[in-house]
């Protein structure tokens, strides 16, 4: 029996998050992410994931000054950011820094330890290299703010944006469970590799159009529609081409993501007449309303628009992504080589065996050769 | 039900090698691997795993120069070389520049031609950086020479090593099926990711001590043990203290890794004295002569010896490894993705649903929180 795509299989137990497919519900350590999305701050989800509860208040201001003691990067790391090509997709930049910064740290702190620096070093690379990219002067961190704030702050040298939406925004993206990108980092943690070389792994599954990578197709799907009028047309096109309609449909959730309706709402509220946010919900009201594929919208779809809106870049939209990920990835990675075991299936072998090797000037040229 | 590390798992079927683990027989393509080691070279084999079938004369002519064409580094990545920090590890140099590389190739070519320029940067990298971090001067690549001859050529500025020997031993890593990085190049190429994130993701998982990084740990574990009489004394030890011994065992191979048959008979024609060699083959004769764990040598046992026999620096040899084993992980992306299906496991929630949000307030500072 081939277990195509291991989907139903269970790889491991875990007490990270659950996620309630049947029902679009997600649950962090058992509390519902909205909850989280509407309270709580990044550093202290952080912290539910990687530790298992919430921090008292000395914890979290303890936590709190570690993870804004590690935002710098290294004299050396920066002359190579100035020496980079300004084309480069920001997921390829964040890989570029993380080895770097893994090779050199060889310190023997435990992976939580890790887990911070790794996650706190995320806004500087991207920030920086927004800053470096499009020639303007780089906002160095500050150790007095926040983690969102301050990543805020360093790309657009302000503080006064939306910024509690935002942060739910990271919120609502930090943890899924083993989705491929979390699945990638676990398949190379359980060769005891060093955490930056899952984080790196993992930032590369994140970037495929069939997972994170949806999320910087969403906004030219859209414009492509073009208008709410155009809806129809554009799904019935891509049903009858068999294309794939980006934005929608889950391995997991059968209904409603609830990232999708949190961040909607989100939308409604601040950008409510956001032009490629209006289509997304014709789109959405005319693929749920006539049980299209039975698909409905994912965070994809809305995430995108809401990054747009606040102002990022769209090829920094799965670099984003990622930033909030981090977290759910080492958290994942933490628990699971607390208890590991080298992750190594196997395969249906189809082809022959025994096979002679004819030397090369017996082969035929015409490309009939014997086996 | 869950299946632990995937152990027996079948997640695809595939037609590029056949383990035999029982009776350790390892075929690329359905021939040998002994074969193609004695009798054929790294560019014939690569193009074996990756068309499926020896190449004719003239087929093969063509893809020995487009191999050879592709070995530059460009201006830009040439910069980037002389800021990178002088002591990274040299998989996470190779995983640097090829983060750089798939940033800026954004050819529509097919995953073949992709992964042939993949494949043959590597050579270049690695060498590279052994000579700048050597404060030794560059030797550019030729387009002259055949894939292992100009890497030696390249590192060392010779032509005359045990070249065949070499090839051989690269033949030998090439492919292993669905070991843990070469799964992790699947996970992520299933996300339609690129071909440069799949093989920095599999580098990432290469590197960890349980897969490809062991065969760095296994000269400092010979020099500890230091003479041959002192292996039954070391491996007593190990047991008593349940320490992994390296260099033996495999999750498939129940019996001699054929890998290290070939590799350890081509030490003792080559480097017979070898000190390391000795106690090696002590080792093992201690280990399989007593049954001990029922384990066996595996591949990283002596390919660490001849590695470093042949001149080459303890901590290229993962790399090296990774040089031989591209092929592997480009052929089985280009396999899977021929029929793609996303790969996402599920785990088994074993925590809590619903727990309250408590205010920061009120959370216990002794840690006793209510939940």
């Amino acid at each position: 029996m081939i277990f195509k795509g291991l989907e139903g299989v269970k790889v491991c137990k875990t007490s990270i998050c659950y996620m309630d497919g049947s029902n679009g519900r997600l649950f962090y350590r058992g509390i519902p992410v909205e909850t989280l999305a509407d309270k709580s701050s990044f550093e202290e989800v952080a912290y539910l994931l990687w530790y298992g509860k919430l921090p008292t208040k000395s914890q979290l201001e303890e936590f709190k000054s570690k993870f804004s003691r590690n935002r710098d990067l290294s004299p050396e790391s920066l002359e190579i950011l100035f020496k980079l090509p300004k084309n480069l997709h920001y997921v390829d930049v964040l890989k570029i820094f993380l080895s770097i910064h893994g090779s050199v740290d060889n310190s023997e702190e435990d992976l939580q330890e890790k887990a911070i620096k790794i996650a706190s070093v995320f806004p500087t690379i991207l920030a920086y290299y927004y800053r470096y990219s499009n020639d303007l002067e780089l906002i160095p961190p500050r150790e007095d703010l926040p983690h969102i704030e301050n990543f805020y702050h360093m790309v657009f040298g302000e503080r006064d944006g939306y910024l509690r939406a935002l942060e739910s925004a990271f919120i609502l993206l930090m943890e899924q469970d083993l989705n491929a990108s979390t699945f990638t980092a676990l398949v190379i943690g359980s060769t005891l590799s060093d955490l930056y070389s899952c984080i790196v792994g993992a930032l590369g599954a994140l970037r495929g159009p069939l997972h994170g990578g949806a999320c910087e197709k969403v906004p030219p799907m859209l414009e492509e529609i073009g208008s709410e009028d155009k809806v129809e047309e554009y799904v019935q096109r891509c049903l009858a081409e068999k294309k794939k309609i980006m934005g929608f449909g889950h391995r997991i959730y059968k209904t409603y993501d609830p990232r999708a309706v949190y961040l909607r709402d989100t939308i409604q509220r601040l950008f409510p007449d956001n032009k490629l946010f209006k289509i997304a919900k014709r789109l959405e009201e005319y693929i749920v309303g006539n049980r299209i594929k039975n698909i409905y919208p994912n965070v994809d779809l809305y995430s995108s628009i809401f990054f747009e809106a606040m102002g990022f870049p769209r090829n920094m939209f799965t670099a984003l992504f990622a930033m909030a990920r981090v977290v759910g990835w080492t958290a994942h990675v933490i628990e699971y080589v607390s208890d590991n075991k080298l992750i190594r299936p196997e395969s249906e072998y189809v082809g022959p065996i025994g096979v002679d090797y004819i030397p090369i000037e017996r082969r035929d040229e015409d490309g009939k050769d014997s086996h």
